[in-house]
């Protein structure tokens, strides 16, 4: 098996209102030296292991269905699972 | 400074539906040899470097506040960021 770790991120252009929200939560909680938040999307997809062209696939995959390529970015991580 | 990216998933016993859908939405799109999706949250937190409870308060953080116990666990990775 072959497990994809998908990070998906607004772009540092975009403003990222719930991770405003979040760092303001935070701080009401008593935490003031938190400098930042971010908030994403985190997928973990399982592809069969004789995969040729699974970067590729995930390429489009993240393109066309789990990113907004207009304001988000993704990276990802291709590792071995049982 | 401290990155800390925190990474929220739903518990195994629970039913991922988004997962579900977008490993139907994947498969309509013609690639059959994924076996699994997962759908999470993801967070990055940034914090003052000279922060001696961050591993305590990063707990505290994400029990309280980023995962829902009930249902979600997380995990974490401090870094070190600019």
């Amino acid at each position: 098996m072959k497990l994809v770790k998908v990070y998906v991120t607004l772009k540092d252009s975009v403003l990222d209102a719930q991770g405003e929200a979040i760092k303001s939560a935070i701080n009401t909680m008593g935490y003031d030296k938190i400098s930042d938040v971010h908030m994403g999307k985190y997928f973990e997809l399982k592809f069969a292991n004789d995969y040729q062209e699974l970067e590729n696939d995930v390429d489009k995959i993240c393109d066309d269905l789990l990113a907004n390529p207009n304001i988000e970015t993704y990276r990802y991580e291709i590792t071995e699972a049982e």
